[in-house]
């Protein structure tokens, strides 16, 4: 019995900025523990399989270095050309196992929850998968700890087996009927965690959704091995019309049970969701990272960076998120005006609504330190083994200091390697590219001199990423 | 009739902790209006005579930069060896005013205050010069518009010229006596604003504190010129026992004045004052910078820096002031509190309390931009014919890339200019020397890779400074 860990990682939540921005989201960060969710969705994989890995093409960078850290790169990644909801993602990845391992079930998860216990969940996957009937969809329900207005439930009744019998699932209620769902055993919180056999999914989707079924085989059929991705094909993928796997299947098929999980899960959605999981000091305040505070009352001072300090005095119910580039102080009573807020910057083109100082590469990662305006100074991280592009800039020229590990360079016909603590320069328009030809990571300080500094003032001669 | 203004510019406010650091304090910074609160002092000196600045060690060098930009640097910048509080420091002044100007009348004012109307307080200041009798001090009130319990308070009565007799001089009052202060007409605001003659003011600390006066006039008498500074000689200054002018001659002289002065006036000696000086929206939110607020009420969101965004949700009656290194979140009514956070943050060794991010030399600035566990990046800006010290590093090596205006560079025995978009490296141990001989500015990026980057690790072997 193969059971293969199916992860959905296309999300790009607002609800926890400024730390989650849709260019690196939710995912990626450490909220709770030393890994990020998504490696923590890797690591709690219950089998021997390799992952397969549902993204999009902005993260697919990302994805595998986070990946690299934890060594799992071995895991399938498959990328999408753009979002569709979860439904879609889901029956890629069943092409995509059903083609591997045809009788393989998928556990699929989503990338951005939190649950501690390993343990007990394995627990329960392994007593689900030899539960699981055929054509049969399970969806594991969470027993409730408070009455949660802000997630789906699923309204069960205890069947013959080790699975409950589904009656309903029932979208966010309000506080009254959430106090009476607590009250019973009947309704527990539906994780987004499921149970199915690859085939039977392709079945399912087959039966219950031809289009989307016809798009998503077509895409998946036609697509490409590019580096360690798979990409779905773009037109067949464009005509989807996006869906949630809820409301798609869950809700329509016939054949569903529920395996109930009575340990700790949290969605993480929003700060409260956050605070909830971290420790708190005895008047109620989540202290994370550089952050002090005098006379706090049941307030969060999240301090993302040593070098930077957050101080509250006196708060209340506050929530304060200090980043370098971004600070949010909410109530927290008004955290779901999080993403009003994203969405007015956004609209005011503030770059902090949705990109990050920390910029991923398919070859490392840079972030800018010093904008001038004639000059910018960046740090640039590049892996064991990997280059940049051969590359010439029209407006700029650039200045390269070594600090850890060695670089090897090409400047038009030169190539030569410069080690830490010596620097080369790039004239303008000079053909040059950067190696990291070590098993260690390279570091170098960039300075770029010049008037403009914008990332499209590149002209590519060969990339090995093929951009 | 000379008047001669005498700013006092010594003190490091911590109540606007995080914008004021005791290195770069509150009357440097512009909390109102283009210019810092010392600029405005002294461009509000309402003679053509120089201005006379007394200012501490650490400050002499913003001070002389800050006079630059204005276009006063004729003024005499009186260096104090130490803080020994307001009276040595206007016994000085009168030292020095009365060497050059037996009959001028001094103008005392505070560095850090905001006073808008320029035009009235100078009828009020030329008034009170014409009606000064011999042997006279002048205080300023200011007329209340609220029952201030932060301020000191000058009981008076209308005497038979334009200035009114001081029956009093009382410390913060409590509430109630705060409005009964504010519903008589009696009770002025003081100011820290005074008149003396020079002479007058030699002689009347002669005759009330004689040792102090001897202390004073032996140090200034043995005071040394370097560069541009008078130094007042150090043993003799260090036996003063710190006093204010208030409580040392203002409550003990038997000759006071005071003039009354009925225009806006504040001390900005928290973000509540600063907030009462600055414009605010429909619901009382004074928004300063990159900063943006859903559903706030009564709440101050200043943003320091344009590439840092400021976020406010539902905050009611909240000050937030974001800078790239700190971060400060205070209810409003427990600014008080800010000092005690201060010094937490002291006692933790945490830079942030005193320190900051520009550090400001003889030769121009730098801010740190990046600190790697082996590399630190700065930016330098070198002021027009200055010049660092001949220096070596035993720790560390620097490379430099000037991206504004020219650099001469002394390396061991070489010596040759590096043009912008050019860089120098200097290795480990190497004597070397940093000059700007040009007339414009010298901007450069600094990258030190080593292990150790401490400010002094620093071997100096010439310095126009005399470091």
């Amino acid at each position: 019995m193969k059971i293969i860990p199916t992860i959905l990682c296309g999300g790009d939540g607002q609800r926890l900025w400024p730390l989650s921005r849709s260019i690196f989201p939710k995912q990626f960060h450490n909220f709770v523990g030393e890994h990020s969710l998504f490696q923590q969705s890797v690591l709690r994989s219950f089998s021997s399989e390799n992952a397969v890995i549902v993204t999009g093409e902005k993260y697919r960078f990302v994805v595998r270095q986070q990946l690299q850290v934890i060594g799992r790169d071995d895991a399938d990644v498959i990328i999408e050309p753009s979002k569709k909801n979860t439904a879609p993602s889901i029956i890629a990845a069943a092409c995509h196992i059903n083609h591997h391992n045809p009788d393989a079930i998928m556990l699929i998860m989503p990338s951005d929850h939190y649950i501690p216990d390993t343990e007990i969940l394995n627990e329960t996957v392994q007593k689900a998968a030899l539960a699981i009937e055929p054509g049969q969809i399970i969806c594991f329900g969470i027993k409730p700890d408070r009455p949660e207005t802000a997630y789906g439930y699923i309204n069960t009744q205890m069947g013959d087996g080790p699975l409950k019998k589904v009656h309903q699932f029932i979208e966010k209620p309000d506080q009254e009927t959430a106090k009476t769902f607590l009250q019973s055993n009947n309704y527990l919180w539906n994780a987004g965690v499921f149970m199915v056999r690859a085939a039977d999914m392709l079945a399912i989707a087959q039966k219950i959704d031809k289009e989307m079924y016809a798009c998503v085989s077509t895409s998946y059929s036609n697509s490409k091995r590019d580096l360690d991705f798979i990409r779905l094909n773009v037109p067949s993928w464009e005509a989807i019309q996006p869906n949630s796997f809820d409301y798609a299947f869950m809700e329509k098929s016939t054949h569903i049970g529920c395996v109930p999980y009575s340990e700790s899960w949290s969605d993480l959605g929003d700060w409260n969701a956050v605070a909830r999981e971290n420790e708190h000091d005895p008047d109620g305040n989540i202290i994370h990272g550089n952050a002090h505070q005098i006379d706090c009352e049941g307030s969060i001072l999240w301090a993302n960076n040593k070098d930077q300090v957050l101080t509250g005095i006196g708060l209340n119910n506050i929530v304060a998120v200090a980043m370098e580039d971004a600070v949010l102080i909410s109530d927290r009573s008004k955290t779901q005006t999080i993403k009003m807020m994203v969405e007015k910057l956004k609209s005011q083109n503030i770059p902090q609504a949705t990109e990050s100082q920390h910029e991923y590469r398919p070859w490392g990662w840079f972030k800018t330190i010093s904008n001038g305006d004639n000059f910018k100074v960046k740090i640039l991280h590049v892996y064991p083994k990997e280059a940049l592009s051969l590359q010439s800039h029209q407006h700029r020229s650039e200045h390269w200091v070594v600090v850890t590990g060695t670089a090897t360079v090409v400047r038009n016909d030169e190539e030569f390697t410069v080690q830490e603590n010596e620097s080369v320069y790039i004239h303008v328009n000079e053909k040059h590219q950067l190696r990291n030809e070590t098993s260690d990571e390279l570091v170098l300080i960039e300075v770029q001199t010049g008037e403009y500094f914008c990332e499209d003032d590149i002209v590519r001669y060969k990339d090995k990423y093929s951009r």
